[in-house]
């Protein structure tokens, strides 16, 4: 089955962002909007239960972070994706870390980009388009999240939400 | 914002509803398919952190129960849904009563019949024909659900989890 641990930002965010990808994003329907920690990746339904613990963990040891959305970027031209860019900062530098250490099985396949998608799968000229748009409306919003979800996806592409995991540690 | 507390099935018997819901429920993208354990209700940013300690503590005490999928059955004429009908026991009624207590704020507005809606706002006549199909198919099985998931709903109607609850507790 295919897992991956997302950041829900508040509905307030969330609304905002949705307010995009209704008209951007192919994947409005599958998931609500989220920025990943860990990226899509297989387990079994025995594998999974260690990898939750160890996920738990982890996100146990660190405590609450800012998430500061700085803006619209773009990942063109590696892919016609364009996101609310998210502040970089070490708390999350760290949390993203810790959930790629060994025992999670798995290292990152990007660079980390803290980002929380609203438009995707766009020609170039499109993508153009709508960016020069966005890039205009501007962002700058600031909470704290203090909780991830781990997911896992049905088979039509749906994302369901298999556990919550507080930060409640002490750890930036 | 609105609120509601669900139980996932597995992703076994969600791909099951999903094939019916994508043809015939127009929810179908809003959530994935789902147990209702309390109906949506209001709550502001500060009410339901009380509320969800309060729904944490009630589900905390209840043991993991089985969710007994036993066939197809209709709403209608109440209402013309259909959906995968699930086994009232002992333990279901006790946890959903217990998550409709005087502490927890509201009363259940129906009598709790427990349920995966899997097709719903259809006219009569599509209901009847499309109610013919899906009894034939038939159901029974068998799974156990060991957590709940407390979601707020977004202004384009989708759903979010906000917290997920371990059913931990030695009550039936």
């Amino acid at each position: 089955m295919k897992y991956g641990v997302v950041a829900f930002p508040s509905k307030k965010l969330q609304d905002l962002a949705n307010s995009y990808r209704k008209r951007y994003d192919p994947h409005y329907s599958l998931i609500t909007p989220h920025m990943t920690l860990k990226g899509v990746f297989e387990a079994s339904d025995t594998e999974i239960e260690v990898l939750s613990n160890s996920i738990r963990n982890v996100v146990q040891r660190h405590k609450p972070f800012t998430l500061h959305a700085t803006g619209v970027s773009s990942f063109a031209p590696t892919t016609n994706a364009i996101y609310f860019k998210v502040d970089k900062t070490e708390a999350l530098i760290n949390l993203h870390e810790d959930l790629h250490k060994e025992s999670l099985g798995l290292k990152a396949e990007h660079t980390f980009v803290p980002h929380i998608t609203i438009a995707q799968k766009m020609s170039s000229g499109e993508h153009d388009d709508i960016y020069a748009q966005l890039k205009m409306a501007g962002l700058n919003h600031d909470e704290t999240i203090d909780r991830l979800h781990l997911l896992y996806q049905l088979e039509d592409g749906y994302w369901t939400v298999y556990e919550t995991f507080r930060l409640t540690g002490a750890e930036n």
